[in-house]
């Protein structure tokens, strides 16, 4: 089974935690980044890990451009396997993010660039149609045992305020939200009665309480909503369609974007991370790649400049529904643009066909996006486009986006992800099966799906399993070759030379 | 609901199902490709659509390279929505096969080619510890009920001859065998005992049954089996693994290579398509582009060319596992060496991490591998690895690959896909949900999804689903937004021209 094991850092208190996989047989045991957290009782609240740390009530970037390596980058650079320095360079460079409002201390510190692991969003929350705090504080636990490296808590119903209270002092993973959706729920859902003030108000509200990173409609510019109008399927963000609406009413610019200065120097104060919305992204194949899309880029890439002014740290959101052949030329702009800034994407979907399956539709376009730089992925369930996400369904969306993140890091040539594949084939040719299920990303299914026909226990030992059965077996013929053509080999070149072995054939 | 419709071709018994989707308000019906058969009863099979036909009896390839449309080319052509000269001139120039066993009259044609859709096939049959005749023959249905273009019987254990029967009796899609497995019972299962002229009676049975394209690993060559010694899984392939046994036992050159003229007589004359297996395809990331499978594919398109002097139609086969990163190279190496030949891919599975997820972690790379131009892209179930594929695998490993081939087709710019994610993309901005339902890959599955948060009839024509609930519809606001937008848009060009809609920003 699993074990939770820590590694110390410079000080007694920065234990970086990792679940440990024994194998057996004299195989070493194999180590996996681990977001579970030390677990909570949700009456009481996680301890706050990184209360005696604080040395710094900046930014994580400013300590990074004054030269500084804080704890929270020593316990993530840990986590990663890589020297601290180089995480503070990445973070002074903008090119990664740690996100840690000062006011979270439960959460385990962790950083986000394309220099590091390719990491997971989970959506979770309430809607005005559903859910509850106690569900929604399970999902959050639920998800980050899935692997879940960061949760957004995307509430919109009633007790708003209660419910990202309870899932943030829960929570061993950095949490991020939408202000909007609350302040939109203060103004009883008419997006024309929005204010700066209502929405700063909401800020403030929420970075008391933690939050470590907000998503910020700030590029939805009143001059790009028309360029919508063509669209297949119009705005799909509900952050982008709110202000786009409000825009209109008004007749004014985005309220985000002219107090863009103010918002910088409250996430300065607590240490927010701005997780620039693409409130004008895709929501079909029809629609990706068009003028509003990169319109709104154009502005997150002056944004996040204008953030990193006030030493705030910047991720940049990114689509949406995006065909395969266009889904490099997004990460290429958006680097271009945004000054290699985090991107952390919505998949994307490769498709629109397959509502039920979207985790699936989606898991390709996001490990294709990892591949080419994408820093952190926002998991699509089974329920998008149909209803709320339940524990099932945030289940198979981690479970999908664990793939995708792990399959690009192996594109990028991540040693640590490499290593793992490495055990779990080397299990699966030694037919060591509790090996090989204990290293899969799900174990328990795993080994039930093995159970469905070969349950008894002798067929955990066994050199085949039931897909072939033992004759036809192609891992045990090849250990009957390995051996043969070991032994055949050293007899033919005492007979002949290696003549046996010299290619037949030209071509 | 759909409902099957027919096209009728240059003759009254040419006539190409579709299934058709019929939309509500006044939006024209989608017609999908269809390869789900007239269905049958399993006691009496289906009746021979292709008898009368038989004009010829060489090989399509034959046909094509005389310049002649065959029955079966306009029937694919139909279906693919290209004229039927296109089908001829892609079969002729060895870019496109039409499997099509002149014993098989009951399989409708269609045509696998990098030129066309991509298609996809699902592997069902017995093995020694498991299956039934009729549950296999269920499972075929079951496959072609969604989607499956092809099906291959990989039955192991005992009544295989019988198994087969079944199956190619009430198959309407073509079948494909690996006629190894079947000589390998023959001599008890001992790869020593194998010899070509057991060999060559099993394929003449298989051959007078109907199998429309078979694996033939003539590319294990006894140098190269030497090669995976290394190797972190070996060799993988059961047929790989077989013959590179018989290799060593005998030191002997492989006898499907060294007979593989007079198996292409065969193959030509009951037009048996060749799918030239991989005998030493990876088995794990680590083990992916290397010597010994690169080796084997120069000789399969040694065989390729050969096959091709018999007007013997070719596929050939690729990998297995590889890291997305080298998935190109697989396809670009494939294309040069094999002419062109449709590239017949299994997977690829893009990390080994994911044991009972293994149709995700492929499909992302057989997505990828078809935009790339592969052919067409075997299946994976969730009991990859682990067990025989169950009726719930069967489909979940269809959906997964209907998806990856769909999203390979929009890369492609296949103008057809694109109108069937268009028609659901307006569906869904519409709020049709009746019409997005009915077009989603799964039907059933989409709507049971909706039903768990938002059961109510009203809810199908509601304008917000439980996703957001009513006030935060980014699709309800966008169309006010619309309504409102180009309502202010005329008074403004009105009252000052459009000073709004002048960018503000020059960023």
């Amino acid at each position: 089974m699993r074990r939770k094991v820590y590694v110390e850092g410079s000080r007694p208190d920065l234990r970086v935690p990792f679940s440990e996989v024994p194998l057996s047989d004299g195989n070493e045991p194999v180590r996996l980044y681990d977001t579970s957290g030390p677990g909570s009782d949700p009456s009481v609240g996680l301890p706050p890990l990184r209360a005696p740390w604080r040395g710094t009530h900046g930014t994580q970037l400013a300590a990074a451009r004054a030269g500084v390596i804080t704890a929270e980058m020593e316990f993530a650079a840990i986590r990663e396997g890589v020297e601290p320095a180089v995480v503070r360079d990445e973070i002074a460079a903008g090119r990664a993010v740690l996100p840690a409002n000062h006011h979270h201390p439960e959460s385990e510190p962790m950083v986000i660039g394309s220099r590091f692991l390719v990491k997971v969003n989970a959506n979770i929350g309430t809607s005005a149609v559903t859910s509850s705090v106690d569900e929604e504080v399970e999902k959050m636990t639920w998800a980050t045992r899935w692997g879940a490296d960061t949760v957004m808590d995307l509430s919109t119903g009633p007790r708003i305020h209660e419910t990202r209270e309870a899932i943030i002092r829960n929570s061993p993973v950095p949490i991020g939200t939408v202000p909007l959706y609350q302040a939109l729920e203060k103004v009883k859902g008419d997006p024309s009665r929005l204010s700066w003030e209502v929405f700063r108000e909401t800020v403030l509200e929420q970075a008391a309480q933690g939050v470590d990173y907000m998503t910020i409609h700030a590029g939805v510019l009143l001059p790009y909503v028309p360029l919508t109008a063509a669209r297949v399927t119009g705005i799909v963000s509900r952050g982008g369609s709110i202000m786009a609406a409000w825009c209109l009413a008004h007749h004014q610019e985005n309220f985000l974007y002219t107090n863009f200065d103010e918002l910088c120097r409250i996430f300065a104060k607590y240490d927010i991370t701005f997780s620039l919305g693409d409130g004008l992204r895709p929501g079909s194949i029809a629609d990706a790649n068009d003028e509003a899309q990169f319109a709104e880029l154009r502005t997150l890439g002056e944004l996040t400049h204008r953030a990193w002014e006030h030493d705030v740290q910047v991720m940049v959101e990114g689509p949406g529904h995006v065909p395969m052949h266009k889904i490099k030329e997004n990460v290429d702009l958006q680097v271009e643009l945004c000054g290699g800034a985090p991107f952390y994407t919505l998949g994307p979907l490769t498709t629109d066909i397959a509502p039920a399956y979207d985790h699936i539709t989606s898991a390709i376009g996001a490990a294709m996006i990892g591949m080419f730089g994408t820093a952190m992925l926002c998991y699509v369930t089974p329920k998008e486009h149909l209803g709320l996400p339940d524990r099932d369904d945030v289940k198979a969306g981690m479970i999908a986006y664990k793939i995708a993140a792990h399959a690009a890091d192996l594109a990028k040539g991540h040693a640590a992800a490499q290593a793992w594949d490495d055990a779990l084939s080397k299990a699966r040719f030694e037919f060591r099966w509790e090996d090989q299920f204990e290293l899969a990303l799900d174990p328990a299914t795993a080994r039930a799906y093995h159970d469905e026909t070969l349950p008894a226990a002798p067929a955990k030992t066994a050199h085949f399993c039931s897909m072939c059965g033992p004759k036809f077996c192609s891992m045990k013929i090849s250990h009957e070759i390995r051996e043969r053509g070991m032994r055949d080999k050293s007899d033919e070149f005492r007979a002949t030379g290696s003549k046996v072995y010299v290619p037949l054939s030209s071509s």
